[in-house]
């Protein structure tokens, strides 16, 4: 957040919100699972697959180049990267798991990794352990519950191969320290891969200033693209030593005489094929939040978030789960007595979507603070304090 | 093709037709690389599209999760698997390196495979053998030029870790004995992969016949899918003792104490994130195709492939390149003094969409005959005779 940001007007939030079919029908707070897509990213899809049915795929994608190669340069600008530093994936798990499953590991090698870990990476990191004999271990986080960059730059040894972390967890407003673990990272020369899935949309990101090497991010979520797609930035002087752990021939190329020729950019991770018509609506949905500043979504959503939090925990018998002193867009939070399913579900019944944080999401943080089941209540920059106090009022009559 | 195979009427081609809008725009020809979507399958992308942007996406998955439930059990129909044995992905060539990365290879451990093999595959193989010490070998074909199931029989040693093969393969009609592997592969107990990219859609598959422990296949060739869809079969007894290369928590789950349990059924090798709207398309074009009968498809598109293949080689300086006795819907030709890619772009200003196949695609086959780039034809069932003789005489007046 910079000073100068300038605040949504109302016009813009209606013209937003005009944007948005989906607000006449809910009131979305479920934007960290799958955000409600603007009608610009559900046109270009649908223009793409019209196209395809008129004049076929292949055609179309000859047609649509210039599109196509934009959706890279559109990501790229978004986390600040060059574009031959994107690749484009199905998910962010499977962008993620080009970069991880990319590293080789000896046995005793430690991988670091935090606290608010996403449980798809932890069980990675286990499958790879089990396989190479590396160690997982867990960074200790200071007194505010964030990861604290100073232990982790006093327990990196030569043995340490990757620091792997969840910049926001899927169960709460945390904000990992990303940037200071860049600086550590750099100054020991550790590589570091970033999961981005729930910052990426919701805040600004820079690749540079951040100092990571590997980010993965997903396009359904804050940045409101359709389901299905995702990207993996990897900085570029890693691309050229990082064998993909699978290759097909669009990533490498048979150069003759049993040899084959790897890729030079970060697409020798992708696959041949692709859903284009995804791809394009992921490309239109970056180009949306760019059109609008991710320096004021992330201001209109935390401030949306904080209304929602302060109002959830000023009513009896609620909970609310967030760790750190300024948490962003997403609330955790339980009705004394009652399971986060059903309070979810009567939610639902009143038009209100909000999601289920289960305990295997985030294996090692539920079991270090012993949470169950949460409710996850994800604003973003196009729902207003109106639905805000409307599901405030929701909940405390949950409550009584 | 069995006897009572019923022709299709011309009225029933003017219904397909309807339902298919490119015919109106192009000949398309070009099934084998991405067929036209007939107007059911874009109903239901777009259709699913449109209601999560209305309710949001982890809703509109809960809403249809019947539907999506149901394209496992489509799938299985269409090759006589059960839907546990099914997993969807993002294209056939992830899920061929589902099962194939998910293989373990000792030094000397030999993959079996083919002249006409998919380079994709082949690069996989390659690599692989660089990481593990296996070696690669071509099972030889015989005097027709297909794979000779006699000479796998006998070449099949106590070292022979796996069987994987190409159908039909990207560069023209030939079919190869996948049935008679099939009782070579089970008769030595030695796991068996089919690629079925081209077979898919284009004639009846049934896993239990052909007798394959593993099947791969993608959507958007001749089962008329949207792209950025395939899927994967895996013989039951199979999963069992398959770890994926890679996990996350969809196919996996945290048993506590840094364990997990892996998913019982096909499911293991995805991810928790898809692409649900090319899904239900890619559903629909697996009922659609059920619905016309893949008897009768096979049928008429070797026919129309037929009609294409006798006109061409019947045309002075036109040379064609399908091999085998009875070859299936993928015509490719050289036209004499002209570059493949030239006779492609001078078809498409006619308004017929053909594709250019590529040594590089089928480096074996395309090494041991010499071939350069290859033009190919690939009509489907929705394809007319009439289409068929316009692209002949097109072709014709090029190699004048």
């Amino acid at each position: 957040m910079t000073l100068e940001t300038k605040p949504f007007s109302a016009a813009e939030i209606a013209q937003l919100r005009d944007d948005t079919p989906g607000v006449s029908h809910r009131i979305h707070l479920n934007n960290a699972g799958a955000a409600l897509m603007p009608t610009p990213v559900v046109a270009a899809v649908t223009d793409y697959l019209n196209r395809e049915a008129q004049i076929g795929g292949y055609e179309t994608k000859a047609e649509r180049s210039e599109q196509i190669e934009g959706v890279y340069s559109s990501v790229a600008r978004l986390v600040g990267a060059a574009p031959d530093e994107i690749a484009l994936a199905e998910n962010a798990t499977v962008a993620w798991q080009w970069a991880f499953y990319a590293q080789s590991f000896k046995p005793g090698d430690r991988i670091l990794t935090t606290t608010a870990e996403y449980a798809a990476n932890y069980l990675a990191y286990l499958q790879v352990a089990k396989r190479t004999g590396a160690v997982i271990e867990i960074i200790p986080d200071g007194a505010d519950g964030l990861l604290d960059p100073d232990a982790l730059d006093r327990i990196i040894d030569d043995r340490t191969r990757l620091i792997a972390i969840t910049w926001v967890p899927t169960n709460g407003g945390l904000v990992n320290p990303a940037h200071a673990v860049g600086k550590v990272a750099r100054r020991h020369g550790i590589p570091y891969l970033l999961d981005a899935c729930q910052a990426v949309g919701q805040m600004p990101v820079d690749v540079e200033a951040i100092g990571c090497d590997m980010l993965a991010a997903t396009g359904r979520k804050f940045l409101r693209g359709p389901r299905g797609t995702g990207f993996l930035y990897m900085r570029r002087e890693l691309i050229e030593r990082t064998e993909p752990a699978m290759i097909d021939m669009f990533g490498a190329e048979w150069a003759g005489a049993n040899q084959y020729t790897l890729r030079s950019d970060a697409r020798r991770f992708e696959t041949w094929e692709s859903d284009y018509a995804a791809r394009v609506g992921l490309g239109t949905a970056v180009d949306y939040a760019l059109s609008i500043g991710l320096e004021r979504i992330e201001q209109r959503s935390r401030s949306l978030a904080t209304q929602l939090r302060s109002g959830l925990a000023a009513i009896d018998g609620v909970t609310t789960y967030d760790v750190g002193q300024d948490p962003v867009a997403i609330v955790t939070f339980t009705v004394h007595g009652r399971e986060a399913s059903d309070i979810a579900a009567a939610l639902s019944k009143q038009g209100i979507n909000v999601s289920v944080s289960r305990p295997t999401s985030t294996p090692i943080d539920s079991t270090k603070r012993g949470l169950d089941a949460l409710v996850r209540a994800s604003p973003h920059y196009y729902n207003t304090t109106e639905e805000i106090d409307r599901t405030i009022a929701a909940v405390a009559n949950k409550s009584d």
